[in-house]
């Protein structure tokens, strides 16, 4: 480990806010010591709670994060806000034109706001974010809320390693049938119409709760359906109780140890797998045996599924 | 290979779609015959040029790829759009509430509509995409499009693998700086501001101008910034010739094979690596060691980094 390392770990230890910033970077760009900084860093993990905030673009995801952040802060919850949305505003709004809004939250030392770049990062964006959020747990925080569009496309999804998922729609969207369509019905604990403000809010809350019912109750939780205003802070406080509530159920049913395990056990292996192809890749050398049969493909010699058949039988 | 698959494949042979369809949705799912049907197909793929379409939801992307299939119906193009937008009308539009639209392109025989289920697919979408466009290549498409929302998080980019991809921008969202940031500026052989009519178009074509001339021409290739107003048709024609040029700049220049082999290569070494891992994982018998790691773990003894390390130990 680098001798800065050392330092900016000291000085994470110590709650130095741009330490964390620091090393988040590392551990978000893959910098050799990562891995390194995330084993001393494991066991300080484990108080943390994520709850997911998912839900199409411009649903008011990160609007409805910042209130629920002001929530956690009157309870005196340190709060992380981890944005994987492309379109949230935290991470840059690149694709929408939106701006980081300074407002109170983002002003607040009790609260850390974190955006994840989702392009041309190595090894998954979901995965990234598990560690960014490591890192966090470590830090102190006790609430780290993550936002993402909800249609994830990596092996692990984000959702997957929230303790909480609200799926956040909108009136207009408020088709249930293309809701569950989407497969947000089946990873949300909470359902929350943002912008009740608009037309047809009540609809939409009624839509998505009779697509609801189709969905069988696990450890007695039937997944609300809430109405919010977020920009007018109208419900927020109901859906900060019912996400608490919702939290607590995991902790008291014992579902948290389930979590955890799970947790535990795909982190292992994701580790494993990258490592055992690391090593075989070098062992075999496989860069030029895979270049070798390249040329054989576009010879027209093979196709690609018998080079690999054919390398497969080699390496044995 | 089962009986049935055989069957199918004879009948796609004969050119038709229904054998396609089912194809399609076997390779998608990844089903156990998935495999022989992608190397029995393999030797008639090569021909079709693939087109990604890229941008924000809600930039109009599925409207211009009606537009352009009509352009290149007029050259008698057979042509594929595939949707991984999971916001396009294509792919169902679910978390916009969008709605298939059923026009003159979708009931033309010359082409082909294919949405990808961005959730719940094995093994990441962007593979899953390149696939899929195998099998139409082979069906006898000439031009495939792929629209995507262009902020890819999967290890291969779908617009790695076009041709030529074209990005689609609205008047609102042209800010140069923000598209750049956003890693658009760095992907796009061609940009396109649709919704011209919109206020403030020409300024959004002139900041996106001005933010490519940083970009070093390639080929010769300087990517141009056009202006479309897709759902009236105005400067599709324009943009279907800019592609075409650009698609005979790829094949005049040799680009084109290089690519191809780019291509092969990646395609051997994500089989081969899937298929190393699948081995090694039952040979090594590694779920059961992953699980007492896990308990290691959990019970404090270790942490995920330092478990995987003995693992690797204990294997060689």
């Amino acid at each position: 480990m680098e001798e800065r390392t050392k330092e900016l770990l000291r000085r994470f230890a110590n709650a130095d806010r741009v330490a964390l910033s620091r090393i988040l970077s590392m551990v978000e760009n893959g910098h050799p010591d990562s891995p390194m900084i995330l084993d001393n860093l494991y066991p300080r993990t484990g108080k943390a709670l994520r709850v997911g905030l998912t839900g199409p673009p411009g649903a008011g995801k990160s609007t409805l994060a910042e209130k629920l952040a002001s929530e956690m802060r009157k309870r005196s919850f340190k709060v992380g806000i981890v944005a994987v949305d492309p379109t949230s505003p935290f991470s840059g709004g690149a694709l929408l034109g939106d701006r980081v809004r300074m407002n109170a939250v983002s002003m607040d030392e009790g609260v850390f706001i974190r955006s994840m770049a989702s392009r041309g990062s190595t090894g998954g964006v979901a995965w990234k974010t598990l560690e960014v959020c490591e890192v966090l747990d470590a830090f102190g925080l006790d609430r780290i809320m993550v936002e993402t569009v909800g249609v994830g496309q990596s092996e692990l999804e984000v959702a997957d390693a929230a303790h909480a998922t609200v799926v956040v729609l909108v009136p207009e969207s408020g088709d249930g049938v293309q809701a569950m369509k989407a497969g947000l019905m089946e990873i949300g604990d909470i359902f929350v119409i943002n912008k009740s403000d608009r037309e047809g809010a009540e609809i939409a809350r009624k839509t998505v709760e009779s697509a609801l019912e189709l969905k069988r109750a696990e450890n007695g939780w039937r997944p609300p359906v809430l109405c919010t205003a977020a920009l007018e802070g109208t419900g927020v406080k109901e859906l900060y109780e019912k996400i608490e509530e919702r939290l607590e159920l995991l902790v008291s049913s014992g579902s948290i140890e389930r979590r955890r395990r799970e947790c535990v056990s795909s982190k292992i292996s994701g580790i494993l797998k990258a490592r055992i192809l690391e090593n075989e890749w070098e062992r075999a050398q496989l860069s030029k045996l895979v270049e070798r049969e390249t040329a054989r493909v576009l010879s027209g010699k093979t196709t690609p599924y018998k080079a690999v058949d054919g390398l497969l039988k080699d390496m044995r």
